[in-house]
């Protein structure tokens, strides 16, 4: 069942190798139509332009003043490391909720509530290497993919899930009060790339792709015997946020995806040379798709058929092995993406101009060897230059993004299957350029059963002259598109900062966030816990309990006045204070900051947040609150008194 | 000349006490119509607001795909440290400028070229402080007011200028490359709250009110004796980022302004009485608006007329001193700010209903003792409750924020002046709804000569119902609203994070960045001397030097590929990697991030970025890039091979 020899798809491909690179480093980027497409039909693309220029737009985008999206959409930052809400059609920015990054507004890296939930799942390597560094953590992210949770095929709206491709991080993010509860950092794999979760019966799994090939376990052996490195896919389970279960397998994985069927995850792998150089990873014609049989693994893992390492059951995933099937698609394949059908599952060339389109249907019987590998495709319709990732209008259509080209190209499901059976049949319904080079795109509950085909986002790598020059760096710039007539009409640019690499489209109904925290919430049940033990009431108490050098200072805040308009401390002390929000209004945020201290954290309305720090400095340091919250809110401040150390 | 027994004023006030309070803790906020103006005017307004609904938007303001604004607008970000630069008419974000938050995406607080500009400004005190935690410099700021450096009255597009109420710091941000390339601590002052900058001939100073008062110096001392802490106000030159004066004043500075002429700076000052409580500071029936002589002030620095104390020069300005005059205004006077006729000044009641116009031309007058403080007061209109700050559509009219009306005022200053005088006349020419509870509001370039009343923001503190619900947390909002006609229409809600407290427009005409660095920046002309000592050409060589236990790896970056496929180094090394992007296209930025190590950084077009670190880590860590550059981006990497200490 070697799908080496199974090359069907090798005579299909067309490698763009030196082109590739000239089409994007001109950065003016895509090739002509005429390049790609031939004149004819380069013309024929002229005339559908200004069709679409004379048309209205098919449906309204204007969000007026006071009026309320009807998406969330959850973007993905990136290097930058947070997730950020917007509200579409708008695309205005509701809300950055901070996770692998550090947040001078909230204090998230510097609160103990954040400080916990971005340490307590950290690797012990990890632990002992930032503790090395004194560091409790890292500072910085590189969160890619925020995918929600699922029950039975669409959004359940209780939480969204991405990774951390710089420290091999997964994070969990509550949607009732948006923010993240849980980071776990996934032993033995190097970097987590692709991630997606199991739609069905619910999540359940969160499926997160190792992409780098490293010695396992990392500590120095094998450093120049690439052919030891192991690449590992590994499952997360969703609610105890620990990892289920991790596979090795060969090659790098890239994206990754799930079936409605709840009996298989599927990835795209490039690298299958095992290779540590740019010309090595090249070198071969084809990689792969990798399907995982999700039940043969539990079963394994159930009768302990498995290595423990780094705390974790570890399979062998390796071609060959029952869990695994490897199907040959051509070089270096990137986004994986499954139809609301719950049948196609279209894998994206990058390098070829082609897309692979999977019949879910046949894995049983690819796993039974009734089948070949290449025996799954149904279809590979040839779209363009550089396409990376497919979206879904329900309706029998799918939207690649032509990173070369700067396009995307709307074609249908059906008549690509009876191109690929060989009939004479234009698949290709539209192409519309984008600006410029896009990756990730996403449609309007595209990813579930409820795909409902009105609006198209385009991720766009490059903005060059779309806005006002901002300097060197400029913004990336995701496109809105409307897709619910026949033709994309594209409606709005949207600047976007470094690097937004793929986002999610939520109905409203699906999202139903509180307005204020309830006082049993487990976020900060270590301050109540150390209250109590304190004997204080956290809703009416503010006063300083000193237990030796350790000082913890409780207070509560209500506009405009904080429980406690002076406290007192010695040099050297550790000092946390607790600050409660009483106020009971929506949208009444208080923030506690200590001048020339650094210190800055968010208390929203019925929480507590609490900060440590060693009050190092002597004199006289006023605490403010950061959050506008009333007319005297530039009076609503205390000081902190620090009796030197000598005095 | 005491301002004291010059009480026009206070007969003139209406304090507003438990009404403001219960208007703002009742977060739906705003006082009906008919309690603040009577049935008749509320009946009106109603009339006036439905004439507003009928009618179309007075100018454009769709920008469509690829259109570019017209005007930038640099938002402050309150406690998210950083700045964002906005297109207007969009409203749409373009670029986020780290300065005084830790930044992931561009490595902001991790590179050595931004930890220079973070760390090199910083007190001794703060130092030492930071020393004992461990840390470089602070992790987060309170970013307020951003203003850009003038010429002639006018925008020059040289500098932003902005400051830290957090940790007593200014920035200063270059608008070619849209970077902070300074930053200072200042000295003896507790926090800075106001920053504004001189308007004539040049800027010259940067103007930064020093908002609490505290012992000087704050070592310990003098805790319990607010008799003896003193508030500042500094003159910093903004050429050469150092003091150039301070100066000690009675009471905390507020908001600061200057004139057209280059005699004067102004500040609002409340806290008369020198409390440190709430009750206290509340407790006299006015406070004042401080005026600066430059020019005497200049004079005795020259003369050496000062004590110099933490090694800047520091004059005494209390009441009495040459240097200033107080005049009384109501209690707790916010916003200052001057008109683009160069002559009058707003001073904004906050807590009284009414705002005090001064005529700077009688300021000279006051100085030499010829006039009383009061008759410096041209006009002192009522406009409604919680009036924060003023701006001017260049055309005679003046538009003022009411905060607890949640609205803004439009009224005429010569007709508020003949009502001062006697007439009756109505001033006030429309007042908007704006959603809700406003503070800063800002026109198209309306902080100059050059007003051109066209556009303004009101920064909205609260937004409660007027976006999708995210949670606890709500973003701001800040509303556009068209000036350009009779009567003001609201145009845009625009969300925004955590907080802006203050933003200005700028005509694109003014600003002119550039696409690429230049080789001789300073930026990064450490790197550039290292590289000339270690015989490194950085646009053409990659190579590892090694100097002991610390390495130098230099490597350049084109798309798609790194100079240095692989690197080694010994565990425990202090590596310091500098990336020189070698590409000349333009947008076409990359980034340099090692996994598991918590490194990530910007590398921009033709410019070299540097970080250093410990490699206290063994194994195998693979190094990407990782902003999307190439068709190959996802292959663009390397490996760090870091051998084991015991190896």
């Amino acid at each position: 069942m070697s799908g080496d020899r199974d090359n069907k798809v090798i005579n299909r491909r067309r490698l763009l190798g030196t082109t590739a690179a000239a089409g994007v480093a001109g950065a003016a980027g895509s090739a002509t139509v005429s390049q790609l497409v031939g004149p004819a039909e380069a013309q024929t693309r002229q005339q559908q332009q200004a069709r679409q220029q004379a048309r209205p737009a098919q449906q309204r985008y204007e969000v007026k003043p006071g009026e309320l999206d009807e998406y969330y959409v959850f973007f993905s930052s990136g290097q930058s490391g947070e997730v950020r809400i917007y509200g579409l059609p708008s695309m205005r920015e509701l809300m950055r909720v901070p996770v692998f990054n550090r947040d001078s507004a909230t204090g998230w890296g510097q609160t103990n509530e954040s400080l916990k939930v971005l340490t307590e799942g950290l690797t012990p390597e990890s632990k002992e290497y930032l503790g090395k560094i004194s560091q409790a953590t890292f500072d910085a992210g590189d969160l890619h993919h925020p995918h929600p949770s699922f029950t039975d095929g669409t959004y359940d709206g209780r939480y969204l899930f991405a990774n951390d491709k710089l420290n091999t991080r997964v994070c969990r993010i509550r949607l009732d009060v948006m923010k993240c509860d849980k980071i776990i950092q996934l032993p033995n794999q190097h970097t987590v790339h692709g991630l997606r979760v199991q739609k069905y019966p619910r999540t359940g799994y969160v499926f997160c792709n190792g992409e780098d090939r490293v010695p396992v376990p990392n500590d120095g052996r094998d450093l120049d015997k690439p052919e030891n490195y192991r690449s590992i896919f590994t499952a997360v389970d969703g609610d105890s946020m620990g990892v289920a279960w991790q596979i090795i397998v060969d090659g790098n994985l890239d994206n990754v995806d799930a079936d409605y069927q709840g009996k298989y995850a599927f990835a795209t792998c490039y690298n299958s040379e095992g290779g540590v150089t740019l010309a090595d990873m090249m070198a071969a014609e084809q990689d792969w798709v990798v399907i995982f049989n999700l039940k043969r693994i539990e079963d394994a893992v159930k009768r302990g058929d498995y290595r423990e390492i780094g705390g974790v059951p570890v399979l062998d995933g390796t071609k060959g092995s029952p869990f695994t099937r490897y199907v040959p698609v051509p070089n270096s394949p990137h986004g994986i993406n499954t139809a609301p059908d719950g049948i196609h599952v279209v894998a994206n060339g990058k390098l070829s101009p082609t897309v692979t389109v999977f019949d879910v249907r046949k894995f049983d019987e690819l796993f039974e060897d009734k089948i070949k590998p290449r025996d799954t495709v149904v279809a590979e319709p040839e779209l363009g230059l550089g396409p990376l990732h497919t979206a879904y209008d329900g309706k029998g259509n799918a939207y690649t993004t032509l990173f070369i080209d700067s396009q995307v190209c709307k074609w249908n499901i059906e008549a690509a299957k009876r191109a690929f059976r060989g009939e004479k049949v234009n698949y290709i319904a539209q192409k519309l350029d984008v600006h410029y080079q896009p990756g990730h795109n996403h449609t309007s509950m595209g990813q579930t059963k409820e795909a409902d085909g009105k609006w198209l986002i385009s991720l766009n790598k490059f903005s060059k002259d779309r806005f006002l020059n901002v300097g060197p760096l400029k913004p990336e710039n995701d496109q809105l598109i409307d897709i619910s007539g026949d033709r994309m009409v594209l409606v709005h640019d949207g600047p976007s900062y470094a690097e937004p690499h793929d986002a999610t489209i939520v109905h409203r109904s699906k999202i139903n966030p509180v307005h204020a925290w309830k006082r049993d919430d487990p976020f900060f049940a270590d301050a109540v816990k150390q209250a109590q033990a304190d004997g204080v009431d956290l809703m009416a108490d503010s006063k300083l309990v000193r237990d030796g050098n350790k000082v913890r200072v409780y207070m509560t805040s209500m506009a405009p006045q904080f429980g406690l308009e002076e406290f007192r401390v010695r040099q050297g002390d550790e000092v946390t204070v607790y600050v409660t929000n009483i106020d009971q209004v929506e949208d009444l945020t208080h923030g506690f900051a200590v001048i020339n201290y650094g210190i800055s954290m968010e208390v929203p309305p019925q929480a507590t947040a609490s900060v440590t720090f060693m009050a190092h400095r002597p004199g006289v340091h006023w605490y403010f609150c950061t959050w506008f919250c009333h007319a005297m809110h530039m009076e609503m401040k205390g000081r902190m008194l620090v009796e030197a150390q000598n005095a």
